[in-house]
């Protein structure tokens, strides 16, 4: 190729750190199969249906223990039946004279927090966990209403994170949908912390659209704010008068170019729930599929030209900083949450 | 393997040279994506519909711009609405206060001429094309039909080129439908110049099977020339008394084992120009498709071994100068059109 | 991946030695191609019909000779009509002046010996085959039946060897199909050779399921021999009585992860043939599903976690072995048959 050479894609793995392996309905009977951050897992009921996460691969022949079967707490390989408990240590070896239990023959295990209808997964096998994972706000409050939604896309974690937390797309890919009329300046003013990123809009209005409307049926000026927190939360948050919407989104990089995600909204709205649910579910999939196509074309070109090569503008208010957060927890591990920010910069946009 | 190491493939790419891009007809109000020399292009037409040619990937995030629409004379993105003119230069940045053009935003263009219903592109986006493209001769001439073809087939450009131009597998490939009949000697006189090759072929009469008897009706002794001419373009002429064809083929290497082309065939025979057509069309295709699956299974050979191992003979007439004027173009771009051949070899070979 | 980095997967490839390459009526008049350690073969029958095999690779232009047909015991290339006799030497070049055979113009030949109805290749192209190919026992004895299976499994040669010699599985896996009744105790004698190992099981009950009751109705004690024999065979041998039981598999590594086999089970039973036929086949083919599934499955964890990572115990009896004999012989060639064991170890196991 004559042209300058791209870059790698904006790949960043945070490890020691808490991210979903999958919704607490998924995981019954049988063991299944998740894979985090490109590590397989075996996601098993173990004693008192706990959930429990061991490497996906027998000590033993290799064999992925999801293949296998659950048998009081232990989860057992379908090939020669060796089983294992919720730590990964072999309890058993059919065909063995000797005891079963030897420190070669276990398997990684990774600390599991079931929390809110997730299964969290801790992704350093050998490392005590520092925190408990996130909690979603205002899931089960009695004022808010709550919608769930989960699913993947074909792209990096930064492209995904970037793409869920920019405003200018919205009003260009989303038109009509969420945005779009009239242009209008608005003023934002950006904040990194040592762990997190924000974007608040100041002076914003009521967004033009369904959405807006439905938001807030008689216009004014809107509380709104766009967050990022370390490794993979996104947050936008809404408030007007005695409305208030917050959607947060816990994000999986499965492997490099796949992307899982689970989606909450919280809702204090001045409408019935059932009303908001009807009418925000249907629009909320339309803006995904929109974004999913996206995202896709993007890994697309990253695989054809053997990387990625962005420029950045001023507003690109927290793609370059979610990056930076990214590939700094990558490699020192994740940091302190910072009370002060680190950076504070006011953008104009018109959107 | 425990047999001696097979040579890579013959890939060889001169770059900073004209290719088909596309048929004029194929481009019209939607961008589309092509792909030369390995490098993805969006082609859109500008103002005055004049085309043009840039890297299909936006600056900004690297979309595909052909995936995007045409405006005023610019390009698109589908993601943020970024807008590019014919040269690359960004003219829009929708959510942006500022001016957009930047030159960091700017995207490769590339040098583009509209000629004989052809898109040519030259494939070094930093330079002034040396020349014109390729001019098909005949085409348009009132004495002269011609028939336009268009395929692809699964193969280096240097094994579609040697295909083509090669005489001996007509004989036995293609038996009964051109060449084929009891072996006759025949005399080639080869020569190589700077930038072509070409060989002549001395005392050949009349080509046996149905394409002979169409070309000659009467039979006699045929004046033939098999050309190749830097980069990628091959002729077979066939002349005798008031006959005269030309098939000239100007080849495109989309990857290293895909090559597209365009075909024209211009001729002036002492037949109806429906009839040839009526004839012509259906043989070629019959012959491209037994063409086009050898070449398949070549490349296949190629891919199983790791890279290519030939032996040539001196009835290879030009494949080996084929593959030496390429490499050479590759290493030290286009040479000179020479007058005087720098080789001049005669071979009898038995067809 | 925060974990060991796992070892390359098993795979060792002895290669101065015979593997089967096809069944004797796999080969009729037109040539097949066949691949064994990852070389691809063309196979046919020159003079006598006597079985040959050619790299399957013309030295031309390197064309697939099983593409083409035989003429008078040569294979000849769809492309040119090269045309190559059963030693590799190249007979014919159609559109050529001079004589064809020229030593640069060979295709390397593969010395072929057709036995009990198998063509086996000694993949050494340049060397005298070391003696012969393996004999099956007993097949066509008047007092014994038989019975052939061929089949496939994505798996290295190791894995498959390992699996067909593995006893404590059978409990396991078959449950039901063979063995996995109450456990009892077994005593197994494992001896390495240099050319091979096996394992002696001491005082074994008839095994229970449906395949024990078929080989000894009246119970008692059964002599039961497990071999590997070097580069690929694996032989179980059961005998009581009047009974005996051997199947013998011939495996062929066509590529890293996928193997082939032919299998001849020859028996000498008291039950009428055609019944033991009836019993036997439709059971070892549900046993071999059950087995190919597990080794897929072993082959997707390689994959997936770049190699393997093993632990061993005693009771995984020949496994290490025949890794080892293996991984020697592909480094220093196939060793003499040895008559006294290197190695020899008393291993009790619960099955």
């Amino acid at each position: 190729m004559g042209f300058e050479a791209p870059e790698r894609a904006r790949i960043a793995y945070p490890r020691a750190c808490w991210y979903v392996a999958c919704e607490s309905s998924a995981l019954r009977k049988r063991p299944i199969a998740r894979t985090v951050l490109g590590t397989p897992l075996a996601l098993f009921r173990g004693d008192d249906a706990r959930p429990a996460a061991l490497l996906d691969r027998c000590a033993h022949r290799n064999l992925p223990l999801s293949e296998g079967h659950v048998l009081a707490g232990n989860v057992e390989c379908p090939y020669h039946g060796w089983q294992y408990d919720a730590q990964g240590l072999c309890r058993r070896v059919p065909a063995l004279a000797e005891a079963p239990e030897h420190k070669g023959r276990s398997v990684p295990a990774f600390p599991v927090v079931e929390q809110q209808g997730y299964i969290w997964v801790f992704m350093e096998p050998g490392r005590a966990p520092t925190g408990l994972p996130y909690s979603f706000p205002h899931l089960g409050d009695a004022d808010y209403g709550s919608i769930r939604f989960a699913s993947e896309v074909e792209a990096t974690l930064h492209a995904t994170l970037e793409n869920m937390l920019d405003v200018p797309h919205t009003a260009f890919l989303h038109r009509g949908l969420f945005r779009g009329g009239p242009k209008r300046p608005i003023t934002a003013i950006v904040r990194r912390f040592g762990d997190r990123a924000e974007a608040e809009y100041i002076g914003e209005p009521r967004p033009s659209g369904l959405a807006g409307r439905l938001l807030a049926p008689r216009g004014g000026t809107v509380v709104h704010f766009d967050r990022f927190l370390l490794p993979s939360i996104v947050q936008v948050e809404y408030r007007l008068d005695e409305s208030h919407l917050v959607v947060t989104n816990a994000l999986t990089p499965v492997a490099d170019f796949h992307t899982r995600f689970v989606s909450v909204a919280s809702f204090c709205l001045p409408l019935p729930s059932l009303l908001v649910r009807l009418v925000l579910e249907p629009l909320a999939k339309r803006i995904f599929r929109q974004d999913a196509r996206i995202l896709r074309l993007q890994t697309d070109a990253a695989r054809r030209f053997g990387g990625e090569s962005y420029v950045s503008t001023e507003v690109d208010l927290l793609g370059p900083h979610i990056w930076r957060l990214l590939k700094q927890a990558e490699q020192t591990g994740m940091p302190p949450a910072g009370a002060a920010p680190e950076l504070e910069r006011r953008v104009e946009l018109h959107v």
